[in-house]
Order: structure tokens, then sequence, then C-alpha cells
């Protein structure tokens, strides 16, 4: 089941704050039930963003925004988040679509294209990524990165499903994640819904996992990707970075190429979101800290690209000098449905 | 106020896991109400332990026990948390005194004796580590160390504490440091109250903190240091040291005399207490994680040695080679109370 579907002329999602308590539905209706959707983590996940995003410009299409206003409400869509980078770029390809003369119900289509395209994309980078993980050991991920994040198998969680199914013996400790929890609540979910035998940790005892549990791997998503292979993901990505390369531990980051954005040279220029003050100072209505108490909340860090060991996507894996792997990733043209992964 | 003091006939102890909501005081009348409060964590804190500990064979002397019926309460009270040796060495030391022939007023006056040291003790360090910090700048710490973990000035809350009163111009980041929240609900706290600028953030922050805020100083405290500066501490500190060392931050541990083990060679043989899967699947009776999840929830980790830029003892400043070091620092006869610290 996808966490975004178009259905009775809305959006219907997921809210991913109620989960795993509750599998509820919702129904984006409006341009405005959308941006709330995306501001509130109701929907997250970078690739789910630009799937719920595309329909969310094919929802103001349908609606009767045409010209101007129809751009008005893409851009606002577009502005919800403003580190993912792929909820900009399936705006912008909605956007191209409309301007070259696409009405509702062909806008309607390019939308559902990018969600195929999407699950395409990810069963070639858990193919991809599976080949690179061991064939029995623990890897460690962090943050959500499966069929919740993306619409169609994942991304880190994708590769680590597919190896699982491909009879490797995995046993995945999971971060937490806080301040949501996204960890604990989202990928213990999938995990168990996929039969692969998982153990949830705190975000701190991540680098001693690494070395008590004899962790083989560190596998994580992406929101954006600069050119010299710097990783903008959910805050705690850049600490576990740190620590794989203590301990001499891969770590991959998984990730289609709507992530990259070729217009940065580093990850220096990447805006960080931060998030309000009571993620961090309440949890379900009980405060956890003291009224008023200042906190800095970013949602996500930048990984230096000299940490990360390889970058899975659908045309296969990039390795270092990500200078010249990732400028050949540019120039790859648009991926054909048979295009087999190298 | 004292986090733990004798009254009425009892121990009186502020009641941790209630704060910043309530200050609740309660009361334990028998060793079954210590050893709860300290497997419950309603009193936490290595050196709070400690003098909590001895209060606590007091209490049982105080009620009648003698002889093998006061080892036994002693030794359950000793076995209550497996990590901290503060615990173990204060226990010992009010056994050792009940051997030389202490009577139960004795033995309250050995506890209280081991509760004034502690605050002596607290001062020296605070001193000590208080020079060790710049005039001005970010220093980050994890967990809780101020006054409430140990009944004096704490031990590197109580350095940041000493350096601001000194007039150097710190801003304090406070790791929330799951599972318990200790630095959320305890840290801000103390930080508050004696007017130290400070921020919380979550665990996940801690390394990109370091990076975007400039800290100049990670401070922690201590469980048990072995012979070659191997430290356990609460979990996320060897996460934060091996941070710290890729920043070039200096990684200081403030710890009093009585968290050494001259026992140990390394940390390897370091007990790591594991705690309940309720702490990490749940908050405030919320879940936060599927139902019957499998959770690893130590509550110690060990930092080795080398990334321990210095230990602060209210012996001075230990530096490396540790071996060396500490070695020196079991030589030392008891601190009397005029000695100036160096």
């Amino acid at each position: 089941m996808s966490p975004v579907i178009w259905e009775d002329e809305a959006v219907s999602y997921i809210d991913q704050r109620e989960l795993p308590m509750r599998m509820e539905r919702r129904r984006a209706a409006t341009t405005a039930d959308v941006v709330e959707a995306i501001a509130t983590l109701a929907v997250r996940g970078a690739p789910l963003l630009g799937v719920f995003g595309a329909y969310g410009v094919a929802l103001a299409a349908a609606g009767g925004a045409r010209g101007e206003a129809l751009r008005d409400q893409a851009l606002r869509i577009r502005a919800a988040r403003p580190t993912a980078v792929n909820l900009m770029w399936a705006v912008d390809r909605m956007l191209a679509a409309a301007d070259d003369g696409a009405d509702a119900p062909a806008l309607l289509d390019v939308a559902r294209a990018i969600h195929d395209e999407t699950r395409e994309t990810d069963e070639r980078m858990a193919r991809s990524g599976a080949s690179l993980l061991p064939a029995e050991g623990a890897v460690l991920t962090h943050c959500n990165t499966g069929p919740l994040a993306t619409g169609g198998a994942g991304t880190a969680l994708g590769a680590i499903v597919a190896a699982h199914r491909a009879g490797k013996r995995l046993h995945v400790y999971v971060d937490e994640t806080r301040p949501l929890l996204q960890g604990a609540r989202l990928t213990t979910f999938e995990l168990r819904q996929a039969g692969v035998p998982a153990t949830l940790i705190v975000d701190g005892a991540a680098a001693a996992t690494m070395r008590s549990k004899g962790v083989q791997a560190v596998l994580v998503g992406a929101d954006r990707i600069a050119r010299n292979g710097d990783t903008a993901n959910k805050i705690g990505t850049y600490g576990l970075a740190v620590a794989a390369a203590h301990h001499g531990i891969p770590f991959y980051v998984v990730a289609p190429r709507s992530t990259f954005d070729f217009t940065l040279s580093d990850g220096g220029a990447i805006p960080i979101e931060e998030r309000g003050h009571d993620e961090v100072r309440a949890w379900g209505g009980r405060p956890t800290a003291p009224a008023g108490m200042d906190v800095y909340n970013p949602a996500f860090d930048v990984t230096p690209g000299h940490l990360v060991t390889a970058i899975v996507t659908e045309y296969g894996v990039l390795r270092p000098p990500y200078l010249e792997s990732i400028a050949t990733l540019e120039m790859r043209p648009r991926l054909p449905r048979a295009e087999r992964v190298r």
C-alpha cells in the first residue's frame, strides 16, 4: 500500500505522525492541505515528498488553477520544506509540463509517471545496494528510508530488505532518530512487515553498537547531495558517518538522481531547516525540559563527501572521487525502463 | 539544597524522575526503599550514588542490623547498579567501619563524612576544571553532572558553573541524553539555577553542533575509570568523544578519585548495565515504537583513554599517558582538607 495515492479527486496519504500506533489515511483536497501535510511531517521522506508534491500540483490544476495561479500554488508547495531537493525537482517538472501546455488530466498523468518512476528507481537502487552488503552480519540505519519514505521500495531500507530477500542474513540496528522518532516509529514498522530481524537503539548508542555488535555497514538516505558528495540528511547522520569512519565501517548513502543538486559544488550552501522547539521540549504532550528552555533543533546535518564510502543510485554505485562520478551521473540520459543496473 | 539528606531517621531524597516538572522529596526508610530508588533512577549520578549508598548502610544499622545482617543489606545496596564504582566504594567504606566496630551513630557519622568529602572534592574539581576552559565560547556536555548528580557542586557541570562564576563567557549545549533525558530534564534545570546561558539539543545533533557552533570543549562525568583512562559513562559519551577527536576539540572527563577502579587495567572488564526496553519503546506512557519491538538499551558505554584529553580530579588534572598519571593518583595519600589543588 503506497503512503500517497490519488483517490477521489484528492491526494490520499497515510498520516505518518500517527504510526505505528494508528494507520490513518487522510485526504488533502487543497493546496493548503498539501502544504500543511508536508510542514507537519504527516508526509515526509525526501523521495515521497517529490511524489506528494507532484500530486499536489495536479490537485491544484484539477481545482481549476491555471497559469500564474497554478504557479503560485506550486511554489507554495515547493517551499514547504527547504532542505529536500526532490520536492523542488518534482514541482519544477510539473510546472515545466504545465508550461508545455499540459491540462489538468495531463498533469495528473505526469504526477503518476513520477510515482511510477520512483517505484522503478527504488527497485534499481535496492538491487545495487543489496549487492554491497555482506552475506551476514549487523547493519545500522538512521531515520526512515523504506516504503513510507518514497512510495516505492525505499532507499537505504529498500537495499536492506532486498538483501534479506536475496538470502543475506542481516540484523538491522535502527536508530530511534530524535526528535520525531522516525526510526522508532516507522523503520521498525517497515522491517517487521518485511520480516527482517531488527533491534531498536537510542541515537546515543550508535557508536557503542557499532563496536560491540560488529556492525558491518551503515546505510542512510539523503535529502540533498552536492557535486562533491556532501550529503544533507536527517540530523544525526553526520555523527554516524564520523563514528563509522572511526571504526572502519563502510558508510553508504542510497538516493535517487533526483536527490542530487548539480548546482552545488559542495554542501556549504544547503539550507538547513530548523524546526520548532517543542519537538525537543516535549513528547506526547508531556514536557521533557523546563518551560521556555532554549533549543537548537536543526532537522538535518551535512556529511562531508570524504566520509561517504559510496552513493547508491538507480544508475549504479558512485565511488570517490565524487567530483568525477557525480559529474558523470549528471551527464547520463534519463533512464529508460529497460536499462539494466550495472 | 542537597538531593540526598539524612532526616527523621531516614534518607530523604529528591525523586529525579519527576524533575523538572515537580520537585518532590521522598523518604527511604528501609534498605528495600534505598535499592528501589537506585534501581529506578529516582537517585542517580555516580558520586551521589556513593553518598546515598553510605546513608543507606547507616539506615540499615539504625534499623538494628548488625554483623552478617548488616553486610547482607549493604551488599544488596551495593549491587543495585553494576557500572558505577562510587556506590561500591562507599558501601565498602561503611562496611570497613562496621568491621572496625562502628555502631549505628558512628556509621551515620561516616556517611556524613563521605557526603562532606564529596562537597569538598567537587569544589576542588570545579576549580581545576574551570581553569581548562576558554575565556569565552561554546562547550558541550552530556547527561547530568551537576549538584543533582553528586550532592555537591557536581563534576563536569561543577567545572562549567565555576568557570561562569569566574567570569568566563560560556554557552553550554546540553545533550538531551536519551533514553531517560537527564540532560533535558536535569542539566537544563541546574544551569538555569546557576544562571549559565544554555541551549538544549537532541543527542543526534551533537556532531553538527560541534561544527556549526564552534564548540571549544566537551565535558562529561564518569561512572568508572580504568587504569589506562578507559572511561565508562552514560550511553552516548563514546560517540561524543569520537566526534570531538574528529573536530580537534578537547574532551575532558571530570570525576573524583572514588570513580577510578584501580583493579582494572582497561575498560574491557567494566560491566555495562542494560536497562528495560520500555525506556526506549515508550515515553510518558505513550508508545514510541511497535509493541514488543526488540531493543538494545545499554545504559553506559566505554570511551577509550586515547580519546580523553585530560581527566580532572580533586587532586588536579591527569594527562596521558594515563597508565602513569593514574598510577600516581593511586599512590596519593587521602586528601587533607587544607591541601591546595595544584
